[in-house]
């Protein structure tokens, strides 16, 4: 029996964090809550839809008729342009206390309301990554801390079905950047090698966690996945942020997120829901070799289109727990096709 | 205006990591996901559950035909007892990889498979907590780090309704006592006295946090909360962990509990969804005086019974962001009567 198969732990080392594999316990029975299943057909265009083009948005204003990607600033943001940040030694010490600056955005992927990455054409997608590569560049005059994420599906908070991401940035960095920073940096000063790099080779030479990859990417369930199946999306070229991306780059990162993304919906035959980020370098500092651009897939979906694996009490109080091996879920993303399941010859 | 309305971040010192404050954001509107309400009647026995007295478990073991609390080890566990951990230097660096030793038990609460701690008679609660210090002490024999919890509801993955809690125990240090540990070790050799005291302090002079108190615990939205009706029950004893209460400990422990989860429940009428659980000092320290015994309550719940928080995108990939301000949180729960909602004279 291979030691993966008993109860073990496995370390984090982007986040100095350990999670919990517990491969036996996949085959509890289950009589907690299941999802709706997100397989509905959606229409091409949705009067209501705050983001389809033309429409009105909550403040009165009105989309553009576009054709491609559209980006407006979140009517609801959660962060606006502020004070700059500086940490004020609030009343008493235990209650420390900062402003915060910055800009919330939307990124509409798509004039199609029905779409989702998984089922855009590959240059479709190509034309999110430029946008998002434009907005990181203008953002990053301004601002040192820049998410770009996309929550998909109600199971994920999603609000809005039309196919969309987000971008958040703003002057502080923000406590998982300063988590990965600190790891990246306390690496590179140790081994004198960028972690990212020398995980990069040690998931080529296995394979076994391997789920899609091309010339300038590669996606893996890493070796510490928590979520079920949870990916990370690792630059071969060695970029240190979306900045950077040339067009070669661009396009292959465009084809790998498809691929991804369509593995997914293939693996419970429905739109899988999951949440997605990019992680840049902070702008803020001179030396930037320690860290590489990468992205996470978070995904909640663990049995079926119904079953989420919950992060709950001993997730919540003590650390991550997992149901199935980093490798086996792997292997299962490889083992779906790699056209979408709405695609199939009937 | 305060400083309070505007966006800002505040830092969790018990963690080291910022939350961000959103105090307008939660006005916008929600096409997203909502929650079945969970206030149907349930019966008092249910032929099916496998934790009604004297049931058949999955196991083919029968529960005991008990009257107050009833304990047994978790048929799908996700620790079992196996090699003491040791870190392996794995296949490469950044596998690291240990076995894990432990247990997992499930405590039932009640007999009456309806109730849940906001509608059980204090005494009951008072056996509960019994138990769990019985176990806590038992456990303690062989593992140092033991996590007492309840996840309630089926929007906290719990999947029977059936009142009970777990406890996980196992060598290991989990990931969250670890950080724990390390900032409440920090700070008091920084300053010679310890982080709980100092916060304890801080908040019995301010009282604008404060849910419940009496003699020995006091219960208050910490000024780092994440989730919108995030509360921390703290000692006012100077208690290391759950081995060392008293008979007057227990017994106001229990009262407490009662008129947290009853302003709970009166919050949006319902049977309301969380995730607790109680942080003992690790049982491998030799000097526990940095420590403090408290617990944390996660409830998912945002505007009403149906409309939770999602901590999803910028929570997973950036830091936790919250709706409202803990002052406000707290306030609402000390507005609502302190008599459970199923009990108001009709
Ligand atoms: O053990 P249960 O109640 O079946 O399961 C629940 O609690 C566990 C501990 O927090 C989690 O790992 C599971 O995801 C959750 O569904
Ligand atoms: O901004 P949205 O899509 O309305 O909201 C969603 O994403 C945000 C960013 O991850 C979260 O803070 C919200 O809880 C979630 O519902």
């Amino acid at each position: 029996m291979s030691v993966f198969e008993s109860p073990h732990r496995r370390y984090n080392p982007l986040l100095d964090e350990w999670v919990l594999v517990s491969p036996h316990r996949n085959n509890r029975p289950w009589q907690g809550a299941v999802e709706a299943v997100a397989g509905e057909e959606l229409p091409v265009y949705e009067s209501d839809c705050p983001l389809c083009p033309g429409n009105e948005r909550a403040n009165g204003e009105l989309n553009a008729d576009y054709q491609h990607t559209f980006v407006f600033t979140n009517d609801f943001g959660a962060i606006k342009p502020g004070p700059v940040p500086s940490t004020v030694e609030f009343s008493h010490p235990l209650a420390r206390f900062e402003p915060v600056d910055g800009v919330c955005r939307v990124v509409c992927f798509s004039p199609d309301h029905s779409k989702t990455l998984a089922d855009m054409a590959i240059d479709d997608i190509t034309r999110v990554v430029y946008t998002w590569r434009q907005h990181y560049l203008e953002l990053s005059n301004d601002y040192p801390c820049i998410h770009i994420f996309e929550n998909k599906g109600t199971a994920m908070g999603c609000s809005q079905p039309h196919p969309h991401g987000q971008i958040w940035a703003h002057q502080h960095r923000s406590s998982e950047i300063e988590k990965e920073n600190a790891c990246q940096a306390a690496y590179f000063s140790e081994k004198a090698s960028c972690l990212l790099d020398d995980y990069l080779q040690m998931e080529l030479a296995d394979g076994s966690r391997t789920v899609a990859e091309n010339n300038h990417w590669i996606v893996v369930v890493p070796y510490w996945a928590k979520w079920p199946f949870e990916t990370l999306l690792l630059t071969k070229s060695g970029l240190t942020d979306m900045g950077q991306l040339d067009e070669q780059q661009v396009e292959a990162l465009a084809a790998i997120l498809s691929e991804l993304t369509i593995r997914y919906d293939n693996l419970f035959r429905c739109r899988f829901p999951y949440s997605m980020g990019w992680h840049n370098a902070p702008g803020d500092m001179e030396d930037k070799s320690h860290w590489r651009l990468h992205a996470h897939f978070y995904p909640p979906l663990l049995r079926s289109a119904t079953v989420k694996k919950f992060m709950v009490g001993y997730e919540m109080l003590a650390e991550s727990q997992r149901d199935l091996t980093p490798e086996r879920a792997a292997h299962l993303l490889r083992e779906v096709s790699g056209v979408h399941y709405s695609k199939e010859a009937q």
